[in-house]
């Protein structure tokens, strides 16, 4: 598989939908395998909250491949031999692309809490962007989960005519107060932590000891990340070691996987990348800027794959079968399936040998 | 309704499940309604997590009458005119009661971090303490919801004579990982909190201004109280304002009762108290200290109402109704209700209507 690493910068304005303007602004992408002489060969990966455009490979030296390297390579279900894929890093995130922690142009001074609220919508329109100075005007597919699924259905929406099929993975056609209370958590420890001195910390403040707010955030996160019944087959209620049923910080198995990377994870994302992108998923609502969310999903040209997971407790699949259900009154081309997995919301991550045939057929039939 | 409220001082040890001993140590409790004279008509009501010893009634200037009011009093379900009703602050907890913020005797210290862990167990142990000392050996019923339910259950299984019947709301067999995973935000948000101190805070510290770790707890809390349906219903995506969308702190109404009451808790809660109280929680095993769940169970001599909510996120219903399975299959006498109510755990604490008639019925028959 070829992997190219590239950053793309753009010196025209991004309108965004909150009415500011991004100007200029840089994304910072991935490509595998090859475009193909018509440049019908297109299928573009989105990422999640805490993903980037690392998608797939190895780099020199890493142990850890991208997050959907099991779904993406030679031979895979997204076959870099047949498909040029492009996966990029959302604005707003802080792998390469324009986010909060960069320079607030023309002055020298950081974005920080000046950095303008993205959306899910303004995202796209980034990569739409960057597709276009690639030469690229149509795809053939867009995939993602959970945030990245989200940006999948939006393009759906938002240009009926660029993609042949979406491909969307445990998420939404709205967030629900639900995801929004788990979000929450993260951004109350964020702000409440001294250390985040209300965005003005210094930008290396974490890298040796992450931010506890974020860290926190986090632990919230991979609850809902998980299910009740996949921690119940995971961990059951095993404690770490047995003399710490008497100790009050004695941890439990289950506790000990909610800490799991957090401190890691802590020092490698940005905390005001972290806000930012909270933000764009507790508003993401497909509906907004039309009169309604049957006026949005009736733009859908494209073939709409929409998977969930039983066990997800993030996104329901009823909020996936949602957009089915109107998109087959609306003798719309949807697929609908619920894929039958106690993991949780992280199946779309660690379960793909449930669902690769699924994306596998949608991309070559 | 007569209210009393009372400190019981205790000066025997009290020989704690984890092998310490706390000696001396006290017991904040109120009594509504009189004492008959055989002392056949006492109901014992445990307390939750946040709860305390203020179950019913009012105090002169306050506003908000204790946390079960709606079903202890006169007439009520729980009626005061026909029992005596005990509720005790539980050891452990910042009420009156012994705590971590008492002294370490006979140092004049504040136990601190050096408080031993409670269990269930425990707290059960040192109310049958505080009955005793009141002349009663014997009550007619135990009922509590959450951790109340339980203190009623361990009551059951480690004292099958002690009650004639047990009422248990909302609560479960043992801690499962998804509640030790909500546990979990708690205990490190207050841990990773520079003004925990590492548990050597100033007694006073939090007056002004509640320890943001243990605010940022109760967020997570809060999740697990309600439901994504309750959500729904009374939050939708509606904004606090309107503004909102576009300003990054802008606040969804879920995030703003995320917030309520939250930094207000955490100026009248102990941190300390709350770790110590989410370790018995967590530890919270029936099947501990005998052979088998099964053993425990067996054991129950008490008639068993087990009252579980369809839309509990928490303890889900399947958790309750596993001990009734349990003891139909062993010919014990145990009744089931799973509620229709979407509220979620918290159910137990508002929707008094929906189960308080189960509990007059048990209670006057």
């Amino acid at each position: 598989m070829k992997l190219e690493n590239n950053v793309a910068h753009f010196t025209s304005p991004l309108y965004l939908e909150s009415g500011r303007i991004l100007e200029p602004y840089k994304i910072a992408y991935e490509t595998y395998g090859e475009l193909n002489e018509d440049a019908s060969n297109v299928v573009l990966v989105c990422h999640a909250l805490s993903g980037s455009h690392h998608a797939a490979g190895h780099y020199e030296g890493d142990k850890k491949a991208g997050w959907w390297d099991e779904l993406i390579g030679d031979g895979k279900a997204i076959d870099t031999n047949k498909h040029f894929v492009i996966s990029t890093n959302v604005i707003g995130s802080c792998f390469g692309s324009t986010g909060p922690m960069h320079n607030n142009y023309p002055s020298h001074n950081l974005f920080r809490l000046k950095f303008p609220v993205l959306t899910i919508k303004d995202m796209i329109k980034a990569q739409k962007q960057l597709l276009s100075q690639l030469g690229i005007h149509h795809v053939k597919a867009i995939i993602g989960g959970s945030m990245g699924g989200m940006q999948a259905l939006q393009f759906a929406v938002d240009y009926p005519n660029f993609s042949d099929k979406i491909i969307s993975l445990a998420s939404t056609y709205a967030t629900q107060p639900w995801a929004i209370a788990f979000n929450k958590v993260a951004v109350e420890a964020i702000r409440r932590d001294p250390r985040f001195e209300n965005g003005q910390y210094d930008k290396d403040a974490f890298k040796e000891n992450g931010l506890d707010g974020l860290a926190i955030g986090r632990i919230a996160g991979h609850i809902s990340y998980l299910s009740p019944d996949s921690m119940n087959k995971k961990f059951g209620r095993n404690y770490v070691n047995n003399d710490g049923l008497f100790e009050l910080f004695g941890r439990y198995e289950v506790e000990r996987y909610m800490e799991y990377n957090t401190d890691n994870f802590s020092k490698n994302f940005d905390p005001l990348s972290y806000l930012y992108i909270v933000k764009a998923i507790n508003t993401f609502n497909l509906s907004r800027g039309y009169d309604s969310l049957y006026d949005a999903i009736i733009r859908i040209k494209a073939e709409t794959i929409l998977i969930s997971f039983k066990g997800d407790y993030l996104f329901f699949p009823r909020e996936m079968e949602h957009i089915h259900t109107m998109m087959q009154r609306n003798k719309q081309t949807s697929s609908y399936y619920e894929i039958d997995s106690n993991y949780g919301h992280d199946a779309f991550l660690v379960e793909i040998d449930k669902f690769d045939s699924i994306i596998k057929e949608t991309l070559e039939n």
